[in-house]
Order: structure tokens, then sequence, then C-alpha cells
């Protein structure tokens, strides 16, 4: 199974691209599929926190391309990684860092070989998409691939006190994992002091509350409503911890 | 194959998760179709007459995965319905109940076998995801089924005289069925009474009509327009209907 | 590979039926990839523009369903196309003639048949899919297609000095192919005149500029920032060019 984590946009010209360059490649019969491609606009940073909650919901087998590359073009490195039974292969901007930091072992290569046709601009359709598509088929040759004793952004393992993404619903995930926060915690977040609940069912309609969401992170919610609309929240804020 | 009908959204972590999920259970090579995902959030009555709209266009063998659930975690149950050729899977809030009304006759069963690592907020993946792959590969069991007489929540077969939907064009669906209104009928929403006409290119650009859509709704639009902007529509804005 | 390229919207109610149509009779195993289903509402010119610069980004043996048809129901015909070695179906509206004017061939054919249950106003389930789905099976039959001379819409081969789409990171794309550009353009559109760029991270921060995208375009962008959103830009916006 192929993963794709991106800020493509899924309404764009963009993953139709990468998944014709896949499908290429890739051996007949491949799953391709999309985990998300609106990872905030440039911010490898969020993306990494995100990436590190959601790939344990896919299988040991899956490819990750983690694509969040602002610096296309630049200097930056192309790596892949073997980190928690899973592949990644992504830029060396701190995307992979958190997975790495966190997994008990992480192995990293550098991705030397390039596509001949390489564009300056799109180098998820014609240096990334290939090599997924090599590792999914078993076929890494290691001529392109020279082993690296470290990513050169790192993020480290520890949790990010900031909202990380909003989703269509308006709930604010942050960059907090539940298991390590004490349920009597109050997250603060501009002017606003907030409690926990277990579940949406348990607050009244319109109230805001925090919960430890489906892939193990500290969400902000309201039930039947917009955190997002309702507090004003968006990527980047700052949170603060507090025990009541 | 398997259809996905939900309020998850298209752009968020949500589908990715789902499809993994269904792809670790379901027969290899087992379409997974993305029918929807924008049903207006949280609104099941909205969902289940989208959701009666649009069954007939999938193939009999079609298993539809219908989620819309503001109740997750709650004492809602889960339920399998098999209707009109087609198996439905999704909470008892009504979502389901259109089809249920309309079709001649509908097998019912709660859903009783959990999974040990159900997550409080996301039985999308956790819950109905796997028991859609089972029913998609021939697999149910009857030991997580418990056959039902009736479903908890019913909205009836009858026809529902509001907006229902809002499509990317600005075009407002309705939940009406277009054969059971004469074409001489005017629609009514807020203060503009709206003629019908059989097609878009039938009316001058700019002119707002109701149309019989390619799936058997009334639809509201605006020939190379916007209506939903033109006219200020919103999901549950009434209807009324009048001879002229 | 069955390649779609519509304006039927990434989210909502039409591609699923589109695929599901597809699925009905296209052979087990075709891949079906979404390239774009937000070319600009209505707009077969940018369309066209857009489409003959993603195409070649696809394998010859490709099977693109392109519509973007305002006039559905009205008396356009509808067209098959073979050229630069892919298949291409959709309107006679103009959506094919940029690519057939540039292609060293192009053959044509007028779709005769009609499904019995073609509705008036979704071609693309009811029309195109089923042509699409027998093309990529190698099941074409000449009895429901006519040999054309010519498009009765042509487009011409010329670049499109205009805006043609805006994507999500709010860059700019236009019709102008890059390399009949000389890098000492300047391209002015409303009182702003842009430099030439090689790269995003050639250039400072919020900076604007124009680069060769991935695709052969000529594109508006800001580094680390929104073009649209900065200089007000929008589809169909017109651009001059002055050698500096």
């Amino acid at each position: 199974m192929i993963v794709l984590f991106t800020d493509f946009g899924t309404d764009d010209i963009y993953v139709g691209q990468v998944k014709a360059a896949l499908l290429k490649r890739a051996p007949q019969g491949t799953a391709v599929v999309d985990l998300l491609h609106t990872v905030p606009n440039f911010d490898a940073r969020a993306g990494a926190h995100l990436l590190a909650a959601l790939y344990p919901f896919f299988p040991a087998a899956a490819v990750f391309m983690a694509v969040v590359d602002p610096g296309v073009g630049s200097a930056r490195d192309a790596v892949a990684m073997h980190a928690d039974g899973r592949w990644f292969v992504g830029p060396d901007n701190g995307l992979l860092s958190v997975v790495a930091a966190r997994a008990p072992q992480a192995q990293l290569w550098r991705i030397t070989g390039r596509a001949e046709d390489l564009s300056v601009s799109f180098h998820g359709r014609d240096l990334f998409a290939p090599m997924v598509a090599d590792i999914a088929g078993g076929q890494l040759t290691s001529g392109c691939l020279q082993e690296l004793p470290a990513l050169s952004v790192q993020f480290g393992p520890d949790d990010c006190a900031e909202i990380i993404y909003i989703d269509h619903y308006g709930n604010a995930l942050t960059g907090l994992r539940a298991e390590s926060l004490a349920r009597d915690t109050r997250l603060g977040v501009g002017d606003v002091s907030i409690a926990y609940a277990r579940v949406f069912a348990e607050v009244p309609a319109g109230e805001v509350f925090w919960y430890a969401n489906s892939v193990g992170l500290v969400e902000i919610a309201v039930n039947r409503g917009n955190a997002a609309r309702a507090l004003g929240l968006a990527v980047g804020d700052s949170l603060t911890l507090k025990r009541s």
C-alpha cells in the first residue's frame, strides 16, 4: 500500500500527476491511498506531528510519500526512511523527524539518484513518486541511496503545544498526545480555558471541550458546532496547560 | 464495490484511515468509490434523502458505508441493512431510513460485535469499515448481528420539501422527487417563485429555474450562474409548491 | 488508465457516479485517476489550455474523459479523439481543440450512439463514461462513431495570454508556454510588472515572480505566499509581455 501525505491540495493538478507516476512503476494492483493533501501549506513542523499521529493506522507494509516541501529546488536533501515497520520518503526538512525520533529505530538514506527530467518545482512527481513506487515493488537499488547517520532538520520527539490542523468540522487538532495529559488539565488558548470531556455527546450542544481524538491527539471541539470559528483558532496558535 | 457516503470531508484525515481499514479486510481488488464526503455536517435527514436518490446509480452488489453520526459515542445503535439488492451499513439515526421506507423490503440487523480497540469518536474507521469489508467479502457472520424489526429513527418514505444539498456550481438540490411534480408547479423559496425548465440551455444566462436533475430530484439552478449565491439559499430552507 | 478532467467538483455527488459507470464497463483492474475536477466552471477555453499542458504527463495508453460542458442538453456534439497516442472523449465545445491543433495528427469521431436512459444534464455519467470505458477495454464499436473532419469549436494552437487556473497555494497558471518566453520578459497583469526567477527558493519570501512551472506553463507565484490574494488575480485576467 502506498500512502500519500502532502500539501498538494485535494482538488488541484498535482495529485493526479503523482498517481500517474506511481502507477507507471509500482507493481500492478498496488493500492494508493490519499491520507492527506491539505497539510498546512509549507508547514513541515505541523506536518511532522500529524504524520507521527496518523501513520500507526496504516499497515506495516505501507510506503508513505510525505511531501511538504517549500524548499523544493534548493539544496535540501531527499531521504528515504525505514521506521516502525513502514517506509517513508520525503524531503529532509523535518517532516519525517518526529516519526524518526519516536521510533525505536530509524534507518535513513539520502536519495542520490536523480531523474534525468527532474523539474525544479515538482519533486513529488519526478523524484519522490518513482522512489516510492520502487520501494513498494521491492526494487530498491542501493545505487541511488546513500546511508545517512541522521536527518539534517530534527524537531525531536517531544509534543508540540500548538494547533497543528483544523478539520472541516472546525475541530482543532493539537500536537499534544492525549495519553500524557491528565484529564483535569485545562487547555488555554488565547483568553479561553478549556476543560476535558470524554466524548461529544457528553457536553451540551454549543459547548467547547477538549478530548482525546481518534488518533490519540488532544483536540479542541464544540459539540455540533465549529470550534475554530467560535474561538477564532488558527494553525500555529500556542497552547498552555494548567491542572485545575 | 464499496461506496462511501459520509460527512467526513473530502480533504481531511478521516477518509484515508477508513480506506486503510477497508483494504485490510476486503477481498483484494474490491473497488472503493467515494460517492460523497460532504453530506451537510451532522445532518442525517438531508443525508437520508440524498442517499435515497443516489444509490440506484450503483450496481446491485454495492455495499454502502453511510456515516453521518453526530451521536457517535452515545447510545445510538449501529445497523446493517439489505434493501433493493444493496447493502447499507451505518448508524441508526435516520440516515438509512428513507431508503428503508421506500424499498419493497428491507432486512435489518443491529451490529452487536464491537472491535476491541473501538475509539469513542471514529466508528467509521473502527466499527463500520470492518463490517463493510466483511460484507463485501461475503464474510458476514451472524455472531455480531442481531435481527432488528425496525429502525429506531425513521424519517418515512415521503419527500422532503427543503433544500438538502448545495453543489459547487451553486445548484440547490431539494428532497422533492421530480417525477411527482407537475411541470407547471412553481417552487417558492423565501420571496422568490421559480418556474420549471427542462434543461439549462433552455433559459437565458442568469435566469433561475427548477428542473428534474440527473438523480431525479427537483433542483434549483441558474444557467451559467450560481443559484445559491444569487438567492441566498442554504441547506434546510423550506420550499412551497403552487400550481400556476 | 482512465484519466478524469472535469469541472464536476472534487467533493460533490458527480464523480462517484461517473466512477460507478466506468467500473461497470471497463476491464477489471483499469486504474481511474482523478486529474482535475476543478477546471474553472463552464470555462472550456481555460480547460483546453490546461489539458494541453497536462496530458503529456500521462502514459500513451491513457483515455481522457474531458468534460466541461455548459451546453449539456443543447445541440453540441459529443466527440472522441485520438491524438499524440492518447484518447480523449468529451463535448465538441473547444475543450479538446488545443490538444487537437498542436498534435501532429488528430483523428476525430462524432459519438452518435446514445444511451437509452440518457439524462439531459449528466452526459458525463450517461454518455461519456460508457464510451471511455469501452475505449479503455478496446471495445470501440464503429456503430456509434462517425468520422469527423474537424471540431466545430476550435481555439487553435496558439498560447492564451490569460490566467487559466489558480491553485490552492494561490499560484496563478497562465496559458503561456514557458519555452517560448525569453527569461528577460516582464509579465504585466493589471498595474503590476513581474520578473522571472528560476525557482521559489531564489527570491525572498513574499516576493512576486514568474517561472516555468512543472507542466511547462508560465506561472505567477509568491515565495511562501499567496500570489492570487496578494495581487487580486482571477481566472480570465489578461496578461501583457514586455522585454526588459
